[in-house]
């Protein structure tokens, strides 16, 4: 007796979105992902070909390969400096689990931290669309910044002034053959802006042009950073835990000003 | 005039705690990480090595480096099966950026999901801290479980019969010499548990037992996991945003049974 | 021996950003918010005119205070239909603790979740700086809005047809004298999407409309939605780790349907 | 022709778990809670009565929703001196939505920070199940914990001596005849607490003490600490992004002491 279709889903009431998705097939005793058995990757490709593989759909060239494992290796760590670790470090001292300090830690990468790498790209990637030399589109650039007075993402930084991270991103980049027009792009920005403000490019700056030459649409640039960074928050994390006192005390009520109203009496009672 | 050191911190009021650390030294244009200068890091060591240096203190030995590489692996995805990349998927459908998304995702990994690859690791080291041939201490544990009705963590598995990460992990370990005491254990706590009750070590009980040969205390497991399948979760909430419509429905309302307190009229008016 | 200031923090360096802040004053045992002794407003006020305090600056009126009391209880709970209390319920079934489960259920306030209402709000408030009659500006509006095809955010509903909670809030500002511009103008919005496509202002809908015409800038409102629907997401989390079995599972297998690269070969060996 | 469930299971696979939940039930037009419909609460019942409903399950009687109240706002803020809070405007220094910086503050909700509460609670609950007069219980904790030269939670203040707030919630819990066992096992504590060490009960220890005579299990601690400060968070949130630069630096280098390995040499080349 055929069932049709139509009435059994009236019965489950079934028109829900199904889970799609091209990434993993899981069956029993069977795992494959993005076309590859994972026990054939296991032990024949390193981490940073599976980063590639699960962000850009394939397998990388050697030289790709290599590209990509320095600059997951260039995220790793920044020591106590930027606001993710001190978070990742904060809620470890109160006292919260690994995965939640972690995870409390990658909440910081916001449009301004993480950010600068995934909008460098950007940058990259639609100046690019323009027509003209390269040379010439960085010009433009550069000054239409200087007008308006604003930073460009992936130039200059807080505590840098030659980012030693950078330019040896670049040199490996020329050695894989990873060097494109992005790259070009970047290294003509930092030509101008070298010349009229004293900046340099910094290891965002770098990675966002040679990803953008690796292919990587610039919506991955956050992501690629939290890949590369995690690890180094879980070294803060476990450094906190096992070195210092709970609930870790970064200011005194001297270092805050308060410029609210102030209470109509001063004592109660 | 010297100024005594005691009376500035008065006037500053400093005796908050101070970032220690050592993990990472900044100076400007300065970069070292765990005594190496980043940019010889980058380039010459991967990704993997970096988490070894990073949570043990120093590099790895080459078939330690290629083993801790084939176990960040073989973490890399299974598909939208966990609660994890569920939860990934559900908190970018809803137009979460992606750095939320990959946090709340991570949320997920308490002690019954990432969890399990800790407690096993937990228990391989703590068990092997008593005497006795290894043969009977796992004989012991297995008897132990099975009286308490309880699950070894690391062994079985909700879609797999035979992992088959696993068996590729443990045959790594065996080219990477990396085969020791805590693997011995497991494969004994498996050929227990095999004849009695025809269930299998699976990949984390498999990374569990290789991260603890390798030196890594228990503690690590969770973190270890995190680092790995981070770019699966990345991956996912790419496909979720480029694929799916927002706000997913996952469920009709006939799929809730309400079971609480009726209302006492059943229309209000 | 006066020290000047300047020499004081070259020695300590301390060009970091201070911190300062309008919303609370503390010193020992001295603790004013928004110039109010805490030890006053324990006990004389509610909770919503705390909200309301931290949030504007200033305790509201009777009437405002209220009001607010009724839209913070309109948001306490959906069941479990929502993303946020799938992910809080998901998250803790894996053991994470209760405030890493909440978190998590935070994360997916998206743009398309608890953003309605702050869509809702800019779209009235952005709207009734137009000139004209406010149900011109309301006709206009749904046909540009039908015209580019797209959903006006607080109106209808994936669940219901007549938002019993819209109808209630709407009544309520009528006997606190809590109608506005902001609320006429969703009301001739509903009006216009009534008679053309019988659509409903929801809850999302009633709370922007009275929330803009208490005052509240638009960019409260993902917010004000957090601090009602907290209470909800707690009580999930707590009776799922009270009633249901660790890891839940919300797919079968066959639930899920591949559609990525087949692997090269079916079985490995 | 009737179809057997069981054979339509099969077709479906769905033995997966049902969401079953006892706290609302959703209909088409029709949103009840506990028992109510909630646009009979809307209006007729404050936050803090949904609080209680949704925690406890049942409305509470006029006293106890007074008391919560209370005890809700005694929650609210403490400057910017927690953990919590300063994750919370980090994340939002980086750019992160609010949402997210929210959520980031929340995962330092720790044992050691909002734990206290709980652990208070439990503290409290756990010794009153033993025989014995409160004051004598009272003497031989606070001896067990001297002799163990451990904090007990509830007592002592990081920065204020005499807790103005706790003072107010014991002073309307004797109005709102709230005071039972537990709040006189708290001040017979403090009562040794205050002759020995001079030291007082502070907030989280009265709230503690209160919340477990209005018959809440300690495990609900954290929660109610959470709904209370969550507004807090959100004003915080808010004057970080209206007030600071992005990226707020709050360290130099100099404040942040390297205790690791030296790199072998300072110059690369």
């Amino acid at each position: 007796m055929a069932i049709e279709k139509k009435s059994l889903e009236k019965i489950f009431d079934v028109n829900v979105s199904r889970w799609k998705t091209s990434i993993s097939w899981i069956e029993e005793d069977f795992i494959v992902t993005r076309g590859y058995f994972q026990e054939d990757l296991i032990g024949n490709v390193s981490f940073a070909d599976v980063v590639f593989l699960l962000l850009r759909g394939n397998l990388p060239s050697k030289d790709e390969s290599k590209m990509l494992d320095a600059i997951l290796v260039s995220f790793c760590d920044h020591g106590v400096t930027p606001p993710s670790t001190q978070i990742a470090r904060l809620a470890a001292s109160t006292g919260s689990p690994l995965h939640a300090s972690a995870a409390a830690g990658l909440l910081a990468f916001g449009k301004e931290h993480a950010g600068a790498i995934q909008e460098c790209m950007k940058l990259l990637q639609e100046t690019l669309k323009n027509d003209g030399k390269v040379s010439q589109l960085a010009k433009e650039l550069v000054y239409d910044y200087l007008e308006k007075d604003e930073k460009i993402p992936g130039f200059g930084h807080r505590y840098h002034r030659r980012d030693p991270r950078a330019a040896r991103i670049l040199e490996l980049a020329k050695d894989y053959k990873c060097i494109g027009r992005h790259a070009q792009l970047a290294l003509e920005i930092e030509k101008v802006l070298n010349r009229l403000k004293n900046i340099s490019m910094n290891i965002d700056g770098a990675n966002a042009a040679i990803l953008s030459d690796l292919g990587f649409h610039w919506e991955i640039g956050t992501g690629m950073f939290m890949i590369g960074r995690l690890p180094g928050l879980i070294a803060h994390i476990n450094e906190e835990k096992a070195e210092e006192k709970p609930f870790r005390k970064t200011l005194n009520l001297g270092d805050i000003e308060y410029h609210g109203r102030k209470p109509d009496r001063i004592m109660r009672g």
